[in-house]
């Protein structure tokens, strides 16, 4: 049986509806049903119902965006800092191996070398570097928090999307917005995340960090195109001018806009779609939000 | 009545003291009997007793020092960033005035002009400028947590130390260390800490962040010459060399050491005695911990 904290959220709701498909046993935690965000309770629970692993999709991302973070900012500590350093400790503790669904968002930009970051290269988006979101910051300490954690994975999506509309489906959200920021981008097909993720318990790579997206990287203009060939535009798209344009009339805090290297997982034997592919797939069979 | 959070540690018990003295009704919180770290729980009990003020002398500072932090982020970035935040949003949500006991350690040598760092000055000791401690980079997270927070006193205590011989004392850390290292700071006297932090509500100065330190700077080996002088040194003191002897041989995160200005608390109208004289007035009065 595998034990799913965060079961709820668009992650975990993902999970979910893969393990239902396989036929892979589970059992979805909710707080109403357990406070497992307390060390003894959790860690109990584990001794008793002992899973063969947990995933915890549990996290605080701001909603309806990471603007959100600034105004909540021992919430978002919690959920992203602290509360993987509880599930570390409490799967230790019972033996457990698991799974940390981390982000990708604690970069910025690309290498000095024009490449992705890779798993070996250190957060330039962060508090250490004091040039992040709050959102981003608590996401990086997560990582410094799990930096001994035993027989665990720390997994980094970054900017989920799949062919169904949702507020949380980063093509729905390129749909939505009035105006777009020109980026380069590494991005997540979350389905795709989640069999990956799985795959790696399943196949049981050395644990540690993955980037997990789709190989290679896109600007924010080429998905409008792709989207706009797919006639799936609302409207004609428009773009800020710049990030400060951007900033000034439409975030609060710095977005992370990244290129991460996936080669590790590639490497240990688990492949993603490279991502113009996965975006073209995903424009192909796209759902509408109602008929999701 | 006043509550009080924390109150088994250091600082709380100087807290009971006090106000066991002054015959000043309140009431010592513990966990055992209130889990006063959930917010719901806090709120409520706020509510029912409506307390006339509240003091969080609740925090993790990691024994018998802060490397012990470095070995338990997730507990550390709680007590210190995360629980701070719960108290201001159960104290806003129940109309309750408080104070957060904080500390100067989120600071390191003293301002480019050579003064103490006031409370308008940011940082130089925290996750944001990278050359910290993981306890100092909760310090100062725990203050970026609170900006906002209504009708709240920030209080920054800097190396407690008072006539009571204690593991927590700096004097009785200085006189049981094998080798010190030479530093300059900024410290607070333990009682007038706490009767200094207590007269800013008596007063109700303007909420906000306080320096709470004895007016003034000494270096460790003046402190140190103080203790022989007054016959309490237990050998004869040797020095580090420099902090790079000190961090390889005796310490496995740096040390904040710093000056810190206490004007805006004397501007207020609450002074705190000259850093020399109450060293001097602890040493005369010392106590041995086998009496205290």
């Amino acid at each position: 049986m595998i034990a799913l904290l965060g079961g709820s959220g668009y992650v975990g709701g993902a999970y979910q509806t893969y393990f239902q498909q396989r036929g892979i046993p589970y059992q979805s935690l909710t707080r109403a049903e357990l406070d497992y965000t307390d060390l003894k309770t959790l860690n109990q629970w584990l001794k008793q119902e002992k899973p063969d692993f947990l995933i915890n999709a549990a996290g605080y991302t701001g909603k309806p965006n990471v603007d959100a973070c600034e105004a909540d900012k021992h919430n978002c500590l919690f959920g992203n800092a602290v509360f993987p350093g509880i599930v570390a400790e409490a799967c230790a503790g019972a033996g457990i191996q698991w799974g940390q669904v981390s982000s990708g968002c604690i970069y910025t930009g690309c290498r000095e070398d024009g490449k992705g970051f890779t798993e070996d290269d250190k957060p330039n988006f962060s508090f250490r570097t004091d040039n992040c979101s709050f959102y981003s910051g608590t996401k990086a300490l997560g990582e410094e928090v799990l930096k001994d954690a035993e027989n665990a994975y720390v997994w980094r999506l970054r900017i989920p999307f799949n062919h169904e509309d949702s507020p949380r489906n980063y093509l729905s959200k390129l749909m939505r917005y009035a105006r777009l920021l020109e980026a380069t981008n590494s991005i997540s097909q979350l389905n795709e995340f989640v069999e990956a993720t799985f795959a790696c318990f399943e196949k049981q790579v050395p644990f540690g960090i993955y980037n997990v997206t789709n190989p290679g990287e896109v600007t924010t203009s080429e998905v409008a195109k792709m989207i706009e060939d797919h006639g799936l535009a609302p409207h004609e798209f428009s773009f800020f001018d710049d990030e400060v344009e951007f900033m000034k009339k439409a975030a609060i805090t710095p977005r992370s806009n990244c290129v991460l290297d996936a080669s590790k997982l590639e490497n240990a034997g688990i492949k993603l779609t490279p991502v113009r592919e996965a975006i073209s797939q995903a424009l192909e069979n796209w759902i509408p939000e109602k008929n999701v």
